[in-house]
């Protein structure tokens, strides 16, 4: 298990009272409403309607990235933050033309397939090569090159469905290094099982890693159902051979831009809690669990806060970030501005995980802040979100280029069990939002920026959080 | 509710242990005895797994048609039939080119779609126009002309869940349809949404009525998180301007075959209990549902029985329609071939409902045989078959053709809560079905066909099974 003690009732039994008091207890009131108030809105599910009817899907790079960027820009000055500005990411982009994956022999069947994001194409008309397959990517560094010399090679790795998306680490690894290892080996391409969780046959695309210095393969990604199938047609006996035909290109470098709202703090307005979320997605659905979810939830959370009568002490931002999905570009440079004033952030927590509700928290924070995190997770506690002992939150992907500068950062823990189903896939649609729990994930962001804004203690970041003993 | 009487109660206790008695109890043991060992087995899981993996999807006409043909061929041989043999079928072919639905104007975003089967092809290029909003097919039937003219007709109307899959008859009429009525008001083309369940991003295909004296406008299905987005898109006030590019054939004649097995009957063989599927399938999918199951259920049925000491009294017949999607064409060809023999016909049943649990059945026959019926239900009930007092069953679609000769049918009806989720998508695999739903269907077909095969007296196909009263 991966989160093994509760602190929830030991430490608020032993610190709860003692922490609460740190609070000024008219603060912890306003965070009570906040809570009521955002469970009882649906402006989170509102902003996300609208970013993927108007928006729709937006890779970064594309055309899309920068309506995005414009709507993103319009929408946080529309609901009322004091100052908007964009701060520009440059990175190398990816366009899909067209994929095809297709049995040619014993039989003739066609795959539902995507490509992987940075994936190179393949010669003009593709390429028909026999099957070679592999239980998983240390399958593929194991075996002689003589194996996969010109072959595909077909990764079948399954992802396991779980709470805390636990199955999605082990398995992604295929996807993200399945294309660079096999080059290595000469293979001719690589056919992976989609990273996801669901039976629908959609394929999930995704990021391989992308280091000009290496050579990468061709690489796509089947549905699970055609996994299965291939699998299937695997077993008949015979060589299995498949024509895959990928058009995809690497354009030079395209300037994105992360998009920031803030509230002015009123006593300590040098000092920032950063909510994130990413505004690129992408290409296939609407971007709307991933991440559209996210920008409507710190949005709201934000707009709960703005709707109070008073300003919170420290500055609250919302930082839409840019081309997340392939490669964190708006996130490194983000941290990389901020490399000499990491001290500001009071803290950082990014929702990335789609609209289940948060069940769980955990913070990286100095310990002088535990008692601080402890009353805040008591008011988090009526939503159905316990403590947890784990102290190496990030604070969501997009802010993990600055953990190395020691950001002090909060996880709050999305139910993420259906999440994998439609991660990535035409599928990540806004009919799978829930308002109800989206409205649940707004008030835990806006009792986490609420009370951390009012905190009477630094969470303490900069270089002395990475120097804690971590356990 | 559609069965308001169950008649199992009523009728069993009065009827029931006299109609009993009209079968050998020979033979009821021997029904009890294939209902155990069809629940046991696997055999028909094991078909459509076959079919789906060697085949896959098999669209009438298509070059898999041919292959399906020769693959059902060799494997009725293979289940031990005492004759297998084709009978040909003549129909008009169509074939999917591509088919690209997007939204230029106010937003620019791609639709999941899929033309509809005997839709036109666009011209070249596609066609772009406004689209106009209509309910359903009786709103297209009233509007006035100059409303659509020139325009994309998009009908909304949505299928319900129903477990006896009553959601479908009412809304698939705009897919029938739409395309011919919105031709006669100068429309430039249909767009209609999914006739589906499910909210995942498949669209639905099908077919429209082929006729060529009338003329059709290239038509196509939506998926129904499309629908919802295209209905937003509508809201937000301003012209939604789309693009619509199909590329489609309808081809000269083609000739597949129904492909028929035949167990000779002992004492009556020129008698025949007929059990239906159909071979063919939508281009899309593997046709796992749609209607491998059926080819998987009647074959392990027919192989239960096959696998007895003793032979049926009367003929059992596997009968594998071609061309079932696109107009019934196997099932004509086979009505017309037996316009003057068809009392030689017990019963006619076809599975085509996929692979969900059976829990009604009824029965049209001469009300001399109603007593065998409920004796053959009370044979059924362990399988949690109750019996319906309708007396209009078909058999099933590919029997249609074949009603007004007044060919004797049992309806065995299947839980279809699920089966319009996955109905002529991308997403009709084999994984879709559970083997031991596979097992009980299969169980009651063994049961239906030997109970028939053994019936003391005949069930009445012929022009007087017509004049029953009907109720
Ligand atoms: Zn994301
Ligand atoms: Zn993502
Ligand atoms: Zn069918
Ligand atoms: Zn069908």
């Amino acid at each position: 298990m991966k989160f093994p003690l509760i602190l929830s009732l030991l430490s608020c039994a032993m610190l709860g009272s003692v922490s609460a008091q740190e609070f000024d207890p008219a603060d912890l009131e306003t965070a009570r409403e906040l809570r009521a108030s955002a469970l009882a809105g649906n402006g989170g599910f509102d902003v996300v309607e609208d970013l993927t009817t108007r928006v729709g899907p937006r890779l970064a790079g594309s055309p899309a990235d920068a309506r995005a960027v414009a709507w993103a820009e319009a929408m946080l000055l529309e609901a009322g933050f004091d100052r908007v500005w964009l701060e520009p990411a440059t990175f190398p982009t990816w366009s899909r033309g067209h994929e095809r994956v297709a049995v040619v022999s014993p039989v003739e069947q066609d795959f539902q397939a995507l490509a992987i994001g940075y994936s190179p194409a393949t010669p003009a008309g593709g390429i028909e090569a026999e099957v070679v397959m592999l239980d998983d990517l240390a399958a593929l560094e194991a075996v002689e090159p003589e194996v996969v010399a010109g072959r595909i090679v077909f990764i079948r790795n399954r992802m396991e469905r779980a709470r805390d998306g636990s199955g999605y680490g082990p398995a992604v690894q295929a996807r993200a290094r399945g294309a660079l290892v096999a080059a290595d080996k000469g293979a001719a391409a690589v056919l992976i099982r989609s990273i996801g969780t669901s039976t629908n046959r959609f394929a999930h695309t995704g990021g391989m890693r992308f280091d000009t210095a290496q050579r990468r393969l061709p690489a796509a990604a089947i549905s699970n159902p055609d996994a299965d199938q291939l699998e299937r047609l695997m077993g008949l006996g015979e060589p299995v051979v498949i024509h895959m035909d990928i058009d995809a290109q690497i354009n030079e470098a395209y300037t994105s831009h992360n998009v920031i709202g803030q509230i002015d703090g009123a006593v300590l307005p040098e000092e920032i809690v950063a909510l994130g979320a990413h505004l690129d997605s992408w290409d296939v659905g609407t971007g709307a669990l991933d991440d559209g979810a996210g920008v409507g939830i710190v949005t709201e959370a934000a707009r709960q806060i703005m709707a109070l009568d008073e300003r919170p002490d420290r500055s609250i931002q919302v930082i839409l970030f840019a081309a997340e999905e392939i490669g964190l570009w708006g996130g490194r440079a983000w941290a990389q501005a901020r490399a000499e004033e990491i001290g500001r952030y009071q803290v950082a927590a990014e929702s990335d995980f789609g609209a289940g509700r948060i069940y769980a928290m955990a913070a990286k924070v100095q310990d002088s802040a535990r008692g601080v995190i402890e009353a805040m997770a008591a008011e988090l506690a009526p939503l159905g979100i316990e403590l947890t002992d784990r102290r190496q939150a990030v604070g969501g992907p997009d802010f993990i280029p600055a953990a190395p500068l020691g950001l002090a950062a909060i996880d709050l823990y999305q139910d993420g069990t259906t999440y994998f189903d439609y991660h990535h896939t035409e599928n990540d649609t806004l009919d799978k939002i829930d308002p109800e729990d989206m409205a649940q994930n707004a008030a835990a962001y806006a009792v986490l920026a609420w009370l951390s804004a009012q905190s009477p203690v630094s969470f303490g970041s900069g270089p002395a959080l990475l120097e804690r003993d971590e356990d």
